[in-house]
């Protein structure tokens, strides 16, 4: 077991009985100020200089370089202890709000800050994160900390665009034009429409619009009060945000029908059809089934090509939800569990999880040509000017449910760009090897270690059974009872000791079990086995 | 009249000959690279590099040092490019994808680029980017380049962090609760509750929808079908994002009732009033009334306080969408124009326009409190587990329409933290005070120069009227047809040289005008003028 390196809180708390004071400058590293001024500048301090020193309020660029080297230098440090895989992933562990609010001085005031303490705060905010690229952060979103996502959003940032129109955006509107492109061919499809979203579950949500849209062009101008009853199927494991479309839409959770996957965590063909049916003969109209390629927890692909078939038959409009396994078609090895794709209506495809690029990157993808404008045009004339000197299709701001839009593409082609087909192909290739591993580990561990099923994906799922346990009846409810308390609490101790963090929760009738997801790069079979042997050392006594 | 600084569209294409050559390097400005080296790294070129040289590939900092100092350099000459006010909006103007696909390779190869080729495409993005920043970026989203948002998203990107659990972000969440407590605290709220959005229509959508929630509770179960007819009143300047929200939310663009508003553009309460009456007689249930802090074209408040009264006698959701205008809060001499905001249901304010925070920064406030849980709330075990060892409350994710949500309060907080009350008082003064002196000016130029109205804020609504129409009756259609052609082609030949930009709209029974807003903190009372003069030099022959 290695040694965790803890740090001193007194250290965050001295540095903030400071930051009150307006007369002591901040003890900011000396690093960070001494490379910034070897660099680009003879400033050595920032101290007294505040934003009116920076562009545009100053037009001597000397402050404004000494910021943002200071902020590079900052990054860099962090970016290197990350890379030291014996780090914690909290320092000094989560704390309460009202720790932090000892830490940081939230409040505004009446008069701005200086720069040193601005430096002193973002530095601040990088010693308490908790460090989400971190090779043993093994929870949600543990997608490592990607270089050329990192360039692309300071890049990004600084050119401060805006997707809605073509003209203050155009390169990165050929962009994502291009992206999408690539993102349909590989599901299989000639043509199409979609659009980067601020995340899957706005993406699912234009996938339950557009097939209401497709069943009933009208409701956008009449609404739904006079349509007929419509209902949408999908597997119980589906995403929550399919519900919330639900709700959102005005269509109301009741008219949801959930189907239970099989013991694999896939939902049957045979079983949508049945609800087909059901729900035809109650005078229901279907006008949409989700399912999913990689679902949350199991990691599980529902039989995409048997149910496309069947919502054929029935001309009902399918969505696959890939947020997550959507990745796995970057591979030869790994594209067959999405087989049938290329008859489905809209897929939903996170890069910003397998794909390892910057929150916040998600396409929702449509096998079906210019349907989004139709679905959320508004023609706003003071945007979308119909007499301007360039095709206005090319402004993609009236297609969304957005008006202005961040630029989310930048990161997800810089790299792809960088990796490039083969690199993305051999990164899948890599976490599944991880993920086996990981697997073939946990299993070797019985009876303290045991695995809910045989993973078909990257998630690999399981319980820590302790020592006080080994004896009791499984089928118990006394059993149950203690079973579920095991894994919050040793997440619990994970968080405040720091070191490491991997989820945990329940799933239909089992009690809480972890479900690790390794999608980080930079993690290890070391940091693996590591992983293995602090859930033993913080559950053996439970 | 300044000499605009021309640059040779050779330079790129030649630079584009060279990025499909695998065999020269890519001549990246030396600088950039030279100062890479001097600061951070022995390596003087990333020539045959790849993303494998970085973290977390390779253990070695030294190559991602030199790699994101060549990025900072890249961005400080971009930054320091934007300052001098002669340069062009647009180098070389706005070109056509085709030619933008000549400049760039848009394409993913099987094997990655090198890290050159990255930073030669990086750079060409700076390069050919429409700038948003310039101080002669005078359309939409002319906010200008903050350096202190700047410094908030590297580190927002670094941390690479997820607002939907308190576990993966909780200084972040605090922060996020400081601020939109302040912005409550503006608006005259004692409590409340409230989020940050990607953008005002996603916010205007989460008013939309929480005020349906607010009087039909069980629809988020049962669904609309059976629900007592509704409608929402609003003016016919409000943002098109009520009307998109209308449909979505499936009540149909037929039922928003809008109301016309009068020669000020504001919406006047009586004519609200009326409406309300008609619709009440008709049988129908008003679920929702939205007026407009600063609307789009004319920057025009609505009487709140008057309407907030109706409002309240007739039980109805008033929200306000001060998308632009909420900033105004932030002065005492502009405070009054918002004058009631205390009795008003929900707000938007989007710190992206008038704070001059990066795009995507708006918040959606609620005068009740704990709401947004009740509308949205999913109970999603996995994420939001009920046995965490902190208070769940802290979890924001299920109380939002998104799943993850990316980082947007530390932009948002640094800035408001380093200018303090006193600095953005002061922005919005003066801005005010540019939209005064622009205003002055246009009318000092008649007769070619023509206002549309006193400005009520910060957009200076005028027509350009060439020679050619000055003898013609003004009252004619032919005056109408021609003078609606003259800010387009005005606009394109502004964006096909790239000097400057300025937008333009029809609005009601106005043929196309300019609208000029001047957020950018950058813009000084001598780029107004060149403004001025430039429309009048790219107009005067039409």
């Amino acid at each position: 077991m290695s040694t965790i390196t803890k740090l001193n809180i007194t250290q965050i708390e001295d540095g903030r009985s400071n930051s009150k004071s307006t007369k002591t400058p901040l003890s900011l590293s000396s690093d960070l100020i001494i490379n910034a001024t070897n660099c680009l500048s003879p400033t050595t301090d920032l101290h007294g200089r505040t934003y009116k020193d920076l562009i545009p309020y100053s037009s001597d660029m000397n402050i404004t370089k000494t910021f943002l080297q200071a902020i590079l230098n900052m990054i860099l440090k962090y970016i290197e202890e990350l890379n030291d895989h014996e780090s914690p992933v909290i320092k000094n562990g989560l704390r309460t709000p009202n720790e932090y609010r000892q830490i940081f001085n939230f409040d505004i005031d009446q008069k701005g800050v200086d720069l040193n303490e601005i430096l002193y705060n973002t530095e601040q905010i990088l010693q308490t994160s908790v460090r989400s690229g971190h090779p043993r952060f093994i929870n949600q979103l543990s997608q490592g900390l990607d270089m050329l996502s990192l360039a692309a959003e300071i890049i990004t940032s600084t050119t401060n665009s805006n997707m809605f129109t073509y003209e203050v955006a155009p390169v990165y509107n050929c962009m994502e034009e291009t992206v999408l492109r690539y993102m349909r061919e590989l599901c299989g499809w000639k043509n199409g429409d979609g659009v980067l979203a601020p995340g899957g579950a706005v993406s699912n949500l234009y996938a339950v619009l557009t097939a209401r849209h497709y069943a009933y062009p009208d409701i956008k101008q009449r609404g739904v009060m006079n349509s007929p009853r419509t209902v949408m199927i999908i597997s119980k494991h589906c995403h929550y945000s399919l519900k919330r479309a639900a709700a959102l839409i005005g269509l109301g959770i009741d008219h949801v029908i959930e189907v239970n996957p099989d013991q694999t965590g896939r939902v049957r063909g045979q079983d949508i059809e049945n609800q087909i049916c059901i729900a035809q003969q109650q005078g229901l109209k279907v006008f949409f089934v989700g399912i999913t390629a990689g679902t949350t927890v199991l990691g599980a692909f529902d039989p995409i090509d048997e149910i496309a078939q069947i919502c054929q038959k029935y001309n009902i409009w399918l969505h696959v939800d890939g947020a997550w396994g959507g990745s796995a078609l970057l591979s030869s090895k790994t594209k067959h569990l999405l087989n049938g794709l290329n008859k489905v209506d809209s897929f939903t495809w996170n890069p910003h999880k397998l794909m390892s690029v910057h929150l916040q990157c998600s396409a929702i993808l449509f096998n079906h040509p210019n349907i989004l404008m139709n679905v959320n045009e508004m023609s706003a004339g003071y945007l979308f000017q119909p007499d301007k000197h360039y095709e206005i299709t090319l402004d993609t701001g009236d297609k969304t449910i957005q008006c202005g839009r961040h630029v989310d593409v930048l990161k997800l082609w810089l790299a792809w760009k960088g990796k490039g087909i083969d690199g993305y192909a051999e990164h899948v290739e890599t976490l599944l090897e991880n993920a086996r591993f990981l697997y073939e580990k946990v299993k070797s561990k019985a009876p303290y270690f045991l695995t809910l099923m045989d993973p078909p994906f990257i998630n690999v799922c399981f319980w820590y059974i302790p020592p006080s346990l080994q004896n009791i009846d499984s089928t118990s409810l006394e059993y149950y009872n203690r079973l579920d308390k095991i894994a919050p609490k040793i997440k619990e101790r994970m968080m405040t000791s720091g070191v490491m963090m991997v989820g945990y929760q329940r799933l239909d009738h089992y009690p809480n079990f972890f479900r690790a997801i390794v999608s980080n790069p930079a993690t290890t079979k070391h940091d693996i086995e590591i992983m293995i042997e602090q859930i033993h050392m913080f559950g053996k006594d439970l």
